[in-house]
């Protein structure tokens, strides 16, 4: 006879294996998919869609749900399985499925409009379609309910707790904190980077690029990478974690920043607890704390003289020629260069919080309606100007720059700077608790930092909110101070 | 306001949906997935199995298939998808859910057993879970039911209307007909074809692989080759049909035979109705008839002299070294070398059908348990001796050496034999009915043959069953002659 836990489990286990399916058939997508295929794979996915949407649902699971709520029986980490996915039941709840299949449909044909519109760099192409994604997700606003903005609703499916008004204090925070110290910055003389543009061939790049995930600790039996337009880690359980990058011939930041960058968050979701699968528990704590993983391996470890250092060697032995006039300092100093760009992957990490500022300012103003799909291309390139003092050459590495809108993720983007912060603040209790983290990075051995984030970040999974994590994990609350602290000592070396 | 018989194709497209889904998980397990996945991916492909049987069985789809076979509003074509679909709801009928995710489960752990075992050359590993596989393969066919034979059951599955006694009977033509030829081969002089396992590099090989792929016809933007241990076709729908082949360095047979046929069957998917998709008429029409497109293509065109002779500039621009003391001829003669042998997908076109024989006595065996799982390797090596007069080395390359029972196919074997007679017949009505098809061939250029194969027999997908369809094209029923006119021609030459 199995007990009430037992059936939740069973229900979403099976939720789940319908959902890795779906994003199986999301990565084949994004990687080896041939074109044609696109049509009818948007009919498959919105057929899961409605599979997964009908068992989050499906009334029986609601009223075991409400059976085990006042179960005294239960562990705390059950308690806590429950209430997420109770909560989880009545957001959903909210939904029809006809909304949830026609949000699936519109988001792969979105995908495939932007994948076009990118290549042709015409923002017309994939107009339509974010149009209608706006639309929906503007009705999905008052489907789930909120206090003051609707873009609350939204920002709230990545980022519980978190509001509008929250992140907009967050941005005030950046213009008066960190706005200065970029303009001390920029009065420096700018480091050499030529090199950096020098021709690297794809192959040894690749080799380069799987060198360094092995040495971060990526199990490659549990995940492989391969190449996409725009990277992206995915997965399908923790023994099975993707990552894709993308390797420019004339570029070596590409391939390294989104390598590091992903395997972070691969890191995370190879560390989440395996016999919770399925579960709130296997599950990541929230996007911020997604975004802290990738975002502490790829700035505060990999932008670090003495992981470049470390690693000199492997570089010297891939790219002899290309580095020969090359000092690792320089390298160094070349990865931190501060300049105010056009890509947001590419930025570095001190310009890069004004790139998720205008992000989030334009997706407000979608959703709150004063900011028209068909004017973006203009409304973006008028924001690179004002804050960034850049001019935009062409929609492909403007508005069509980023997958996130054709993906439907609208309300996502502030999770980023947030990731930053949660990084800085992570990182700088790490080495505080573990003294031989620093020294072994500097030897080229990142076990002890795996083996701490793994203790005190991964293997706790959706356990605490994920404000409550960094206090449990640092001692103390969420603090932008950390972040500005690391900027201010790495930048002072300059 | 929906009509019964939309309801009923919006049910077959979810059902649809499901399946290729789960089609695209095994696709990906058996190209890309990491080794650590394959735990958690059984899982998946369970669950989605349960969900297709459960679409597939749902009692209101009957009511609704029960309704439309009497509907005299019908179209010929609706009343026949009707028809088909009715035979297999009452055939699923008899299934239960969990009969089906435990074999889907066992077919899962079975495939990652035998990957192993045959890595290891160690039937041992594979044993235990194709002993299962068996004991649901007899219970699968208790449930099916059947007049003569178990096996009867299990065929039906593959060929509908062959039974066991048939294929007795085709075995006996085999041996009576195709025996006394096979000898009179062997007492000949055997071609050279020692340059047959030259080095050739992969890379190489497979730029012909992609050229020959090309050259049949094959849509490159609705379909992909990769590798694999076992080279396959797999569909998600007639837009993404995608093949899989091996390339062997020293053995240059391996990859062009394998592209060959299983470019044959991709031509086939991609040419099914695309406008059926999900509905019967919009499948192929038997095994036997998907295998005579293979064959067709890889024995009366990929084994002809005029076929080699179009494409031997081609061979030469690739392995010019290789090649260098080597005839258009010879290369022919090489290709057809008659030589019992080991591997069934290796073998020559006349001694394969003996490697049919020895999997339907060993399936036969199984099901009705004259034969136990244990003592195959055994029983596989003594009937090799016997029928082939070959010593077997090992497991791996003995009873080790397909992929379909560890995928649970069991009473498919026979319809390879039967696929190469259909093309046989086939290929000679073609060439009767359109005279510049073996012209066409000769100059490389393969499009009326496809044509031809388009119009009348891919666009017609399961509207007749196989020996009508036979029947239709070829102005006659089904005649074993075709093959031995065709061996007896060929093998005249040497």
């Amino acid at each position: 006879m199995k007990s009430n836990y037992d059936l939740y489990c069973d229900h979403l286990r099976k939720l789940a294996d319908v959902m890795f399916s779906s994003a199986v058939l999301q990565w084949d997508q994004e990687t080896y998919m041939p074109s044609k295929g696109a049509e009818m794979r948007a009919g498959q996915l919105s057929t899961l869609a409605g599979i997964a949407h009908e068992l989050s649902v499906d009334s029986t699971f609601g009223e075991l749900l409400n059976k085990l709520k006042d179960d005294a029986t239960l562990t705390e980490r059950q308690k806590r399985n429950v209430e997420l996915s109770l909560k989880d039941f009545n957001d959903r709840n909210k939904y029809t499925t006809e909304f949830v299949q026609t949000l699936s449909l519109a988001v792969s044909e979105a995908f495939v409009a932007w994948d076009e519109a990118k290549k042709k760099s015409d923002f017309a192409i994939f107009s339509p379609k974010l149009k209608l994604i706006v639309e929906l997700k503007r009705k999905e606003a008052e489907l789930l309910g909120y206090k003051q903005h609707p873009y609350d609703a939204l920002i709230d499916q990545y980022e519980p707790g978190t509001t509008t008004a929250d992140v907009e204090r967050l941005f005030a925070d950046i213009r008066n904190k960190l706005k200065p110290l970029i303009e001390k910055v920029l009065k420096q003389d700018a480091p050499r980077d030529e090199f950096m543009y020098r021709f690297f061939p794809r192959q040894k790049q690749w080799d380069l690029g799987m060198d360094i995930l092995k040495q971060m600790g990526y199990d490659l039996e549990a995940g492989r990478q391969d190449e996409s337009s725009h990277p992206f880690t995915i997965h399908f359980n923790a023994n099975d974690v993707r990552v894709t990058t993308r390797v420019s011939e004339t570029n070596f930041h590409e391939m390294i920043w989104s390598t590091i960058h992903e395997g972070g968050h691969a890191l995370y979701e190879q560390g989440l607890p395996r016999t919770e699968y399925g579960l709130p528990l296997g599950e990541a704590c929230s996007l911020a704390i997604h975004e802290s993983q990738s975002r502490l391996w790829e700035n505060n470890v990999g932008r670090s003289l003495s992981y470049w250092k470390a690693n000199w060697k492997k570089v010297l032995d891939y790219f002899p020629e290309q580095m020969k006039d090359v000092s690792v300092e320089e390298f160094f100093k070349a990865m931190n260069k501060v300049v105010p760009s056009l890509i947001r992957t590419n930025a570095d990490e001190l310009t890069y919080h004004f790139h998720v500022l205008i992000r989030f300012e334009i997706e407000k103003g979608l959703i709150e309606g004063s900011i028209e799909v068909e004017d973006l291309p203009q409304v973006w390139n008028a924001k690179y100007k004002a804050y960034l003092n850049i001019d935009v050459p062409n929609d492909a590495e403007g508005v069509l720059q980023d997958i996130h809108w054709s993906h439907g993720s609208i309300g996502y983007f502030p999770t980023y700077s947030l990731g930053s912060f949660y990084a800085a603040q992570l990182f700088a209790t790490a080495c505080k608790q573990d003294d031989s983290i620093e020294q072994s990075i500097a030897a080229g051995n990142m076990k002890p930092l795996l083996t701490w984030l793994r203790k005190n970040v991964h293997s706790e999974g959706k356990f605490y909110p994920a404000p409550k994590l960094i206090e449990k994990v640092c001692g103390e609350k969420p603090d932008f101070r950390y972040f500005m602290e690391y900027a201010n000592a790495k930048y002072g070396v300059f």
